[in-house]
């Protein structure tokens, strides 16, 4: 804030005001806003029929101002207060997230600034803790999918089943845990449609002979989200399904060769692209080399073109280079890696090679 | 968009492009862009990684614009194609939802402007039936939730007999649901915690004796949002709680004598919150009477104080003054309601009189 000589910073955005105070509150359409200056104990505006809940489940010091209601009789709306806590003539940090009609009625001089989410890219100790835990529920989740995937087995009673056993272990391990940011989920994209690794499956979508099968398990363990993913056969390997892997493999090999501090994530995605170009898949590449994870599933930093900045310890993130064969199906691992002083920490663990992911 | 002179609208409220498209998404650091121009087919600016999942789940006319990755190499980002989607000279609404960091990057002359909200305030035929359907989940929920409700049972074991039940139902009325779009929740506010109305209960906190216990009975159905809640007792009425009850009760059926078309809906608002002061419980009324349902379980209209607009014909909206007596517990009920052409049609249903909602 100094530095961009900002008065006061607003975060709205949901997880950065989770992360800053252990409140969790899903958007809808009562605002929960912080307002940050440069001294002094940060300010949130809540709905009087929140203020119970906040005061619960925030864990710093904090001066509440509660609103009637929204809507609310005039001059008793929340922008009545909000305006009352800015001064006109100063200079204020939005975040990016913040919804415009939110940004509309903040007073001052406004600047866009993401500080929250930079801060978040670097984990502390105590979100790497949480983090290996929760790499332990997902593993745990994987561990069962694997065990239990056979052909004809239909989505939703493999989801049921990984799922249930992942929220066990949440709520066994943390009996608090807050429901609010814990969420898990286990599936697995079958051969027909693993080309198209964003579709949501149908729930009766049945699993079938051979692959690529992939599996998506992953969570949000009281706060953390992690996650990892196989591409698996079930009974044999189709042959056309071979060289795709191996390729799918060998970048995956690469992209590891790379990760370690210094390393310009950027040129890690360039390096892969063209090492599945090379071979002749760039026609399948159809997103980036990976992306970090706290908070969120998906967050920075992003290990993809574009992103020129540098991988630094305490960093979280996911490697998992993918190609995408209409017709043939999808081939993609991916595993929550931590950047270590000198390299980096596999945090999700399951078998990688092709002769341990056909399963009988 | 005529009346206000816009050559575009812009949509990236994900739950106003499911409203116009049918394609569901959640929001993550990828951006989605619909693009409405005054004429021609709509545009929408997606990531190359979901286009498959757009095509394949949106039913209506759209051109597709992909991008290359977020982020992407230099020329190749969203805001990149976004920028030569639309001239500059033009006149642009957005919506209040939509992040300053989009905003920012939209050009044209921008105005802030919900239109699509304003078009789902009134339910089509359509929406209605599907919220009939919804109201059929909640009730058989709601009917679980009673009749399994003793002392010392867990909030978790609640839930999942109660969310099972629903999604039981779900997927077997609607194999292909859209699981994006659907989400069961069912618990209850034992009376240690029930004046809390939005607090998140432990998933270990216990049924209680007595009560007054609040239900929350809510499920969004293959898009489709409703809500049942009700108060209830196990065993026996605490005499404390007798007098809040009919409080409660009384301003629930003096908030249903208005709802009717033409009613302005601050004014059943001010009624409700007039009747319970009047009885001496003002300075536990901590919400409006009502909110409107449709997609999210929670938008406009609202039957509040301060939202000074009619009752209309197929609008769906909630009743539920509410009454929280720290040390005592909470008051109320909620049913999710039509408005017909002359008057209401409750579409949740459970017990709703005192003496029907001690369960022995």
């Amino acid at each position: 804030m100094h530095k961009e000589g900002l008065d006061y910073y607003i975060s709205f955005n949901p997880v950065n005001i989770y992360y800053l105070t252990n409140f969790a509150n899903k958007v809808h359409e009562r605002p929960f806003i912080l307002i940050i200056a440069t001294e002094g104990i940060p300010k949130m505006l809540v709905p009087l029929l929140e203020k119970g809940h906040v005061e619960t489940r925030s864990r710093c010091e904090l001066e509440f101002i509660s609103y009637y209601e929204f809507p609310a009789p005039e001059g008793q709306n929340w922008y009545d207060h909000y305006r009352n806590l800015i001064e006109d003539d100063v200079k204020v940090g939005i975040e990016s997230a913040m919804p415009a009609g939110i940004a509309e009625k903040t007073p001052g001089k406004k600047i866009i600034i993401d500080i929250i989410d930079e801060v978040r890219i670097i984990k502390t100790e105590y979100e790497i803790g949480r983090t290996v835990h929760a790499c332990r529920v997902v593993n745990k989740g994987h561990k069962k999918l694997l065990k239990i995937c056979k052909p004809k087995m239909l989505e939703f009673a493999l989801y049921q089943e990984v799922t249930n056993t992942m929220t066990t272990k949440i709520v066994t391990d943390i009996p608090n845990a807050n429901f609010i940011m814990t969420n898990t989920a286990g599936a697995v994209w079958p051969p027909s449609f693993s080309h198209e690794p964003h579709i949501v499956p149908n729930i009766f979508a049945e699993m079938e002979e051979g692959g690529p099968h992939v599996s998506i398990v992953s969570a949000q363990v009281d706060g953390y989200g992690v996650e990892i993913e196989r591409t698996f056969f079930l009974g044999y390997v189709p042959e056309k399904a071979k060289e795709p892997f191996e390729v799918m493999f060998g970048a995956r090999a690469l992209a590891y060769d790379f990760v370690k501090p210094g390393v310009i994530m950027s040129e890690i995605d360039k390096k892969v692209r063209k090492f599945i170009t090379d071979r002749g898949y760039g026609d399948y590449i159809i997103h980036r080399t990976g992306h970090g994870l706290g908070i969120t599933g998906h967050e920075a930093p992003y290990i993809a073109e574009g992103y020129d900045r540098k991988l630094k310890p305490n960093m979280v993130i996911s490697i998992e280079p993918g190609i995408y064969i209409p017709g043939l199906g999808g081939f993609r691992h991916s595993d929550t890696v931590l950047i270590t002083e000198d390299g980096y920490l596999k945090l999700t663990k399951a078998p990688e090679k092709l002769e341990d992911l056909i399963i009988e």
